[in-house]
């Protein structure tokens, strides 16, 4: 709805494209291992443009079969010369096209995604190496822990967005050619299968794989994932921007007139009701997956939509946070503020290592435990205790929040590949 | 993706017609409330129809608040003349109109979705009369067991449908208003909802709803649910039609120029296409009910397009139930002979059932089970048995499936709600 | 895993007993019609006990038919003395008993999460009726927005598990009586299904329902559902329990040695947890339904499992609502306080909504938009205004967020059913 | 429910055995950086045993911190001796050792499928081999194609396992050490995390992964596509058991007393049950991902039962399915005598690929078509066609199913990797 909200679907001329796409890949393949002539391949290729054909005729047409692929065939071998036309579609079946069709559309919109990605975790690289020693709050189950910085926030970003990344990058995409059940019965030549995935720039598949689903059911999952990753970043930036916390802003907000001091997230908002959408499209590909003998009777088409759906939301998921990431402003004092206000509470279990070098763990724990329910300040309960003997320095020291990041800058170097 | 492959979408026009549709509501109520002058509300309305408005321009700017509510209140605002123009959208937050659109467009893809239903349940309805004493093989695990009528397996489809359909019936839709939290604070008249709701058509919230999302939830289950029903119904069809079994098939076959005997059963394929991809779906709307506060920060956004697909793709469904179930062939003689596969074993049960009323059922049992196993034609090992005294023409009558209906006839007429 | 995390998982022993209940309902059904004989219905009953039977060793044998029902039926069959031994699961298929043991437990568990729900209700309706004046800020896109109050919040909550479990109620849950196919033919008295029914408090079937799975998948979305309120609910105290916020709090904490400050909103916690669990659940019933012909080969079975978990999760979360409602600490200082975070900016729309009736609110928009980027403090900027010849009297009632509830005492007593 | 049925739970005992052996790694790993003692932790290893702890009571205590850590280091603290009691869950959070301990319980599923796999890959190999000549005819959507091979179909099913299990070796099981909020503050030593995963024979991680959730996400997904693969094979088995079909059985079918004739194909219908829980748990891992800042309030708790159910379901399910096809009996007359169902008609794609080579394939396109609808039978009509200088040994070879296989022996080589 309003498609600019989650990012634009693939549309049916692109669809027809990449069908035209595999019929003239098909043809071109079946020319070079002479099972067809060369001059009825160039004709059948000076065809396959997608601006000869109407997508909504194909739609409308495309209910009587099931596909549009047959109706798409007809219109093409209209077009194509009289002694070039009995070589269209020569030897495929429906799912040959749509499948390899299917492939295509997901490699540019994997490669569409893979560099939005790299721009984001550029912006989280770039963002852990500047705010390394941002000390914030670390926050379990909302609630206040112990320090960290926004740097390894960010890293942990980085590492998320890397592994998805990954994943998704092996994900194979192959190129469909069996014929009617699989046996390329009709063609009879295998190599047509290696000419014909060559000339689309796919993997060539081992054997044809009309009701083995597991290239498009990883795709899907790989996407899911990263998805997944989306989600979290939007809704820690969501949780930061709030008016109580105030840590993060996206560089322009979302405004309203009556609200003045109002900022919305939206980009952030957006992109987590497209995160939101995915599990489920994920579970229909993971279903759909058990496919009937030699073609399936409904699980194969369910695929089509789902897919559609899950490249329309992650790419648009993943364009708008690269754009937020680009642009996110960060409030330093704000978060050393809300570091602050517990009155040094979080800074216990600093305490509690600090002290236990000199009287132990088990000591330290129990004596800082007694301290904080004391009902004094903190800083100045440490400062009084007779069991503790340290100056105001030393106590401002194991107080300090920077002091307690731990391995924080070296795994952010970890995350920065360093 | 080629749409018509599984029913139009909602498109944005319709959306936008919807958004105006509550805007135009909200003048006409508030000037009967007496809050706006009546002239207002009539400037407002005059103007609020989709026309004036392109999609594609609201959709782009839609991206900046993350909803299309915001742009198309300025633009609306700016076509009504001067002293009006301040009443557009008075008091209301883009959410009232949003969450009012959507429960507009739900409620003709309802309507639309019952009455091809309806017709669906009428054909299974007249199916299951003409067809009480079709004797067919019951199948359970996809094995045969013992005989039953083509007319129970009707019943059975219309007893789904209609409850299913009852459960959808009373799924209530709400009009949306409650201003910017859910107070009406700006507007302060609660009959302000009760006139909205009425020029609507739609039901009148106890109170706003913006983040208690029950209403949608139900509606998109009551969808889910419904669409199980279609799926149940298309694949007997796909089981049955297979040409293996032969006992039904579709109008008209989806052919094949090289495999002539070919009828493939295109309805319930698209149908099954189309109900597969609806659990999903419904999880997405489920995992969307935690809306955060007042107002969800993504959630909420992440319900457009899973209704938008629930109801193209219920709608689809039921239409082409309705024409699939119209247009049903019956193969009755196909039927008959498949129940003689198995040579009368399936008949077995029958014969325990009619033994065991003269030397009781755990001795018939045994008998039955040892004939069974003896080798013999059954019918034969019947006669030559020695502990059964019955006549060639005993054997027959316990032998006949159409004997061994139960209460079939019974159920079809309690389905029917004779 | 370590269940009382999330709720008692239904054991299989109470899968035994329920079991067990309808082979004895199925014998006395019997006996009611005159089917078998009195004294075999009432020695078969005397054997309905589940401490006769060892669920794990029925586990393994249920192994080699898909389902428990067999082999349990065999060892009933052997406790019974001979002459009565014949009459036990006379004419039932397994799925009758395991579809009515199902339904029996369900039963149990759905007036079991009724009685906890009922429960939590109420603390909504207590905490909506004592905040009615409790003033908190009103939160869009988790940002402040306008001013609510926290009954009202408590209102909305109300109103969702009121809809919800009006919802929940209306599931009919029915007695499973078909035999082998659904025809009843072994039995061929209809009115054995309505002693059988009304002899375990289960509704009656219209006819037998095999493969319409229409009820057990409504029970699923209406659990679904339910459980999507809790879910807001619970998350809306997670938000409110932030540090940053501290509005409320759980009676007790999830402390932490090491941590003194910290409070874990465990409940909230784990019934989010639960929560989140339950959407995928309600897909896999979904999915499920189209079975086949009149058993389905795997469907069906895939319910078992999935019902179980949707019990345990929801009952679990129910209960912990009850219990998280009822101890809830509200912290009405820290509400007011957090109102007034953004120096009465958040009050801006009710300045509007109050000038709107001396100036019109075009012009009182324009004017207050303009002061609040003024710099000044809103309140000094209100004061100055040369457009608006407000006292400080008036300033002040203009900013004092207690005035701008609009309808919420209105909205909480229709929560309220007053 | 009657754990046989779908595989074991992983147990409660088994849980408590893998969060020991994280604490136990973690007091090694600490001493093998000189941070705690070598005596303590050998001490605490001592402890370290499901033995000592009752995994009821830790299940009872764990609600009060939202899971079993808590209360588990409190007890074996109280074990282990004073001195050395300190250095227990020393730096360590509760997330640290239940993650570790998930990876632990996750290593071990993947290993148990990998090798049930593994055995039912062979077993699709062995089949492969020995049907390669074994004729029987393709379906698609349910209808009669062309012939394939019995072999070829088990090609298919060997090179998607092979798929599935390749993508499942590939998940990357790491063990989890960061402390509190992922700084490993308190213990401020990185090396500790090396030994600590060296120790437990888990990968070591980039940095601490509280809040990245792409491993277990990837696992729940692997175990999605490989279940799918599981499903494809079993629904197929299923469909060519079918009485009508009849072309394959189960080693020994579940049986029915008073159905003699039934083969339940029961392994294969508890395969389906388990394959369709599992898109839904998947989609539950995925909509888990985005967790909240350091520590997640709900999301991460989901994971735990989710997994639980993803292992156990998968492994029963794998297990089954070696058994499945170890036993498998495949009736290759049965398969032949299908194939001629049709007269022979299921040869015209082949007919005219032999005739195309003469006329031209569009004319013998169209002649062929012209035959089939001629009424005779096909290969008389063959005969008879004025068009068609066939003698009757031209024609039977023509129609001859074994001739046309294409490259299904090549294609069955590949997938054998010869």
């Amino acid at each position: 709805m309003f498609e600019g909200l989650f990012g634009e679907r693939v549309s049916d001329r692109a669809w027809l494209a990449a069908l035209l796409a595999a019929e003239q890949a098909l043809a071109i393949a079946l020319s070079k291992a002479w099972v067809i002539p060369r001059e009825a391949a160039a004709e059948i290729a000076r065809h396959c443009s997608a601006d000869g054909f109407d997508p909504a005729e194909i739609g409308r047409l495309a209910v009587k079969s099931g596909n549009p692929v047959v109706a798409l065939v007809r219109q093409l071998t209209a077009k194509v010369p009289d002694e070039s036309a009995q070589y269209v579609h020569f030897g495929a079946t429906s799912q040959d096209i749509m499948d390899t069709a299917a492939a295509l559309i997901a490699k540019d919109a994997v490669s569409s995604i893979l560099s939005d990605v790299t721009a984001a975790a550029g912006h989280c690289a770039r963002l852990a190496d500047e705010h390394r020693d941002t000390v914030m709050i670390g926050r379990t189950l909302m609630q206040h822990a112990v320090p960290t910085s926004f740097g390894l926030k960010c890293a942990g970003w980085l590492v998320a967005l890397d592994e998805a990344t990954a994943n998704l990058r092996q994900v194979k995409l192959e190129a469909q050619l069996g014929g009617a059940v699989g046996t390329l019965a009709f063609v009879d030549i295998p190599q047509v299968v290696t000419f014909y995935a060559g000339e689309l720039g796919l993997a060539e598949p081992k054997i044809p794989w009309h009701t083995n689903r597991t290239r498009f059911a990883e795709l899907a999952c790989a996407l899911g994932v990263l998805a997944g990753v989306f989600g979290k970043i939007a809704q820690d930036v969501t949780l930061l921007a709030q008016t109580e916390v105030g840590e993060v802003a996206e560089s322009s907000g979302g405004g309203s007139s009556t609200m003045p001091h109002k900022q919305n997230p939206v980009r952030s908002v957006l992109i987590t009701a497209a995160v939101k959408q995915i599990p489920g499209l994920v579970s229909t590909m993971l279903a759909a997956m058990p496919q009937e003998h030699e073609r399936a009777a409904g699980s194969w088409h369910a695929e089509w939509e789902t897919l559609n759906s899950l490249f329309s939301l992650t790419r648009g998921a993943a364009a708008r946070l690269a754009d937020l990431l680009g642009g996110l402003r960060v409030d330093k004092d704000r978060m050393r503020a809300n570091v602050d206000m517990t009155d040094g509470l979080v800074m216990a279990e600093a305490v509690v290592s600090a002290l236990a070098k000199e009287i132990g763990r088990a000591k330290a724990g129990d004596l800082i435990c007694e301290l904080t329910k004391s009902g004094k300040p903190f800083r100045q309960a440490l400062i009084d205790a007779p069991g503790i003997n340290w100056s105001e320095e030393d106590v401002d020291r194991a107080l300090d929040p920077a002091k307690y990041l731990g391995c924080s800058a070296d795994f952010i170097d970890r995350a920065l590949g360093r």
